[in-house]
């Protein structure tokens, strides 16, 4: 990073708001351009609209390849393409490092193949593993032939681990020293370097073979007495360190937990084999957060906002479908009782209380149980002790608000009886929802499913069909 | 963090099994004692528990405090507090800290004030400005009184800040040095300290008054010749800084766009007073976003999962009491068209798919626009566009899916213009939840309220009140 990259943390809406003002100076000459067939002004009009161009790609020189990906992703598809051929061609590689996968989709499409060749050979191995699942596979021979040895092993392995382990995440940027040498030859090394790798707050000390013996931070670097030998001031096993086959996952909350900068990654035999940074860390539990947030809400992956129509509705059908199948279940259910309905209609107009306050009760019980489990903290013993809270919960408010709405059903259709089963329905589809809330997790547990996965949609479809048809079912059996 | 702290990231799960482990021994034991009378026995018993105490106090020294929060996170109340009596009191602070607020609150209120008081001299000012709304005011009073003038404006300082801005998570263990020194002296003066702060990868360069004059990285300062001054490898200003005004969720995604591990924070006059950590940032990022996923459920924060029933409930009324309100509306909607459904029941069956077809869209739309707001990347002038895209995704969704519950609807009820009301309706109430997904958040910035809160509330009332009023219209209309 230059000292240009490093701004007021607010400047990045700032820069975006530069470039937009720029494009939109931009476009407007070029309209006139366009629009005006008179020769004579043809000359200044083009000056003009240079001189606008370089003032735009002089603000993105300027700009850390991060800052110029926000801006990418915030810009309309013809204005992003526009900025992307701006930017120099030696950058481009570490910025669709940083882009969405739907925005690099969309600069990778227009690149033809020199051009992500060039691209792709200005990133380190674990990056260039990042990349390549997007890179048409001519570019990744051609730049595998590129590579010398050790740089293509890297890449071999980063390649072959799953996408949410650690090995995935990891890097090869470590700086590594023996036991039996003091500070000061330690410090002498490091002056030799023209940088150190990001993240470097700890060296790693190994033996001749690379097996890990332990951490020499900078902070001991630093404070002791050079004269010292590295053996009397590191840290000795066991330190924290990862297995490439570890859940990355996990990595992340022991990052979290123990406020880790970096870490080693070694193999089987304790071997140094690469390095896990807090950065890597960060950016695992925001994608995490987000696929979270997006499932929730039945969207695949992230949304490029200027997407066309058909890639959105590409995003969202899978969750449409899933939906509709379960709605049409529900309003199966509900035609079961046509008869019931038809002698009173007021069932018509209470039913979708029942169902639509299970459903939301039932997602908040299944939404604190998958959470709670992700974080390890539901052990199957505390099953019963659970489901006692949550049916306690749901007695609680069914007697309160089904109450409630049982007088309000009475109030408005002069019927005691009809209030009763109000009242009845609504505190059995909470017990259901709470039940369910509980055991569905848990059961997709034992059976090794992601218990987070569609939750909601399966909660509800159960509170839905269930509310119905308890709702229903009681109102047949006691008011007809 | 001594030695014994650093494990393997997997061991925070088998240190909470071998807690269980010693706790269902210890419990057996006691059982023994309460309910045999016989006194030979009492005292091998008394032994055998004791013995067993011993081995998880001594299991419970060994952790490091992130991982005993984990751990009473885990456990129901009873065996929880039993853990924390055994914990030695000099810790209790570093604990209380980790811990979700709602497992802080059970065990403060197992604390006398003698108990809160020591626990809470043990912290940082920056650190018992976190813990200070948790403790009752006397405790407060006192520790106040213990401090030192320094920290007694340090702590001032924290607790004036607004929950959501860096002044709230800045911490004051900041190294400084001067820019006419050369590297040797700094190296000697780092060796004077017994520890560095930390996250320390930079020393702040600031004058006689603590103007923040550029930033002296580790890395340099390791790489780079001592005979060199400060001045001529520090990196000078601008540098990235915060202020503690500025929102911490902006200072948070700075740290994750820029890869920071620290970063001063200065005042007006670019004083530093503070210093803001990647540990900060990453605990906010992970809170934000716990915060997103519980709310999206209607849970008011983070439930402790063994909370007792009351406490549960009281987490989660709000939310169902909303949602029993817009419930009512919808009910009222359909009570409108009740001559309707008495005169073709089928209605009442299909109604509920429109609705819920039309939430869910309009969710995933509104999911979708208030993320990319959050992220900044959202301009007003962007509102056209993503209208005619979402309504683009809503008419072909209309068309296909409402076209498919079209032909079912005609299969079902053998009605032809049943279905293509149905279709019509499906293919309006998809245009509303299009429109208002990309509206009520746009206009919700406008009126300077965060269009996160209750957008999926806000959204589900209206597509399902407007999905009954829509295909309940458009039947009494065509239909009757």
């Amino acid at each position: 990073m230059t000292p240009e990259d490093e701004r007021h943390p607010d400047d990045v809406q700032q820069h975006l708001r530069e470039v937009q003002d720029l494009l939109a100076r931009h476009k407007l000459v070029e309209g006139l351009v366009h629009r005006q067939d008179m020769p004579r002004h043809d000359l200044v009009e083009n000056l003009v609209h240079k001189q606008h161009v370089a003032e735009l790609q002089h603000k993105l020189d300027e700009l850390h390849p991060a800052d110029i990906a926000y801006i990418l992703e915030a810009l309309p598809l013809d204005e992003r393409l526009f900025v992307w051929d701006l930017v120099k061609a030696e950058r481009d590689g570490e910025i669709l490092l940083e882009v969405s996968d739907a925005v690099r989709e969309s600069l990778i499409e227009t690149m033809d193949t020199h051009e992500l060749k060039a691209a792709a050979e200005t990133l380190d191995a674990d990056e260039l593993a990042d990349l390549a699942p997007d890179l048409p596979p001519e570019v990744i021979q051609d730049v595998f032939q590129s590579l010398d040895s050790e740089e293509r092993e890297q890449l071999r392995a980063a390649m072959s681990y799953p996408e949410d382990s650690v090995g995935a995440l990891m890097d090869f940027d470590m700086v590594t020293v023996r036991e039996d040498v003091t500070l000061e030859v330690v410090l002498r090394y490091l002056r030799r370097f023209e940088e150190l790798p990001d993240h470097t707050d700890k060296l790693f000390v190994v033996d001749r073979d690379d097996h890990l013996k332990g951490i020499l931070t900078l902070e001991k670097l630093l404070i002791s007495d050079p004269e010292l030998e590295v053996s009397e001031v590191m840290r000795r096993e066991p330190v924290i360190s990862f297995q490439p086959d570890d859940d990355a996952s996990e990595a992340a909350q022991a990052f979290e937990r123990y406020d880790l900068v970096s870490a080693p990654v070694i193999d089987a035999d304790k071997r140094v084999i690469g390095r896990l940074t807090v950065a890597d860390a960060v950016d695992f539990i925001r994608e995490e957060s987000e696929h979270e947030i997006l499932a929730h809400a039945g969207l695949r992956e992230e949304e490029d906002i200027f997407a066309s129509v058909w890639d959105s509705v590409k995003n969202r059908w899978a969750w449409l479908a899933v939906n509709l199948v379960t709605a049409f279940i529900a309003s199966r259910v509900i035609g079961a009782f046509e008869n019931s309905i038809e002698k009173l209609v007021a069932l018509a107009a209470l039913m979708p209380i029942v169902a639509g306050i299970g459903g939301n009760s039932g997602n908040q019980t299944i939404t604190m149980i998958v959470r709670a489990i992700a974080m390890g903290q539901v052990e199957q013993s505390a099953r019963n002790r659970l489901l006692k809270k949550e049916v306690g919960v749901a007695v609680f408010n069914g007697i309160v608000w089904g109450g409630l709405l049982g007088v309000l059903a009475w109030w408005l259709y002069g019927s005691v009886s009809l209030g009763l089963v109000m009242t009845a329905a609504m505190t059995l589809n909470l017990l259901l929802a709470a039940t369910a809330g509980v055991l569905i997790p848990m059961i997709r547990i034992r059976l090794g499913a992601d218990p987070a996965i569609g939750s909601s949609v399966l909660i509800t479809a159960l509170t839905d069909s269930g509310g119905f048809f308890i709702f229903l079912g009681l109102a047949t059996l006691f008011l007809l």
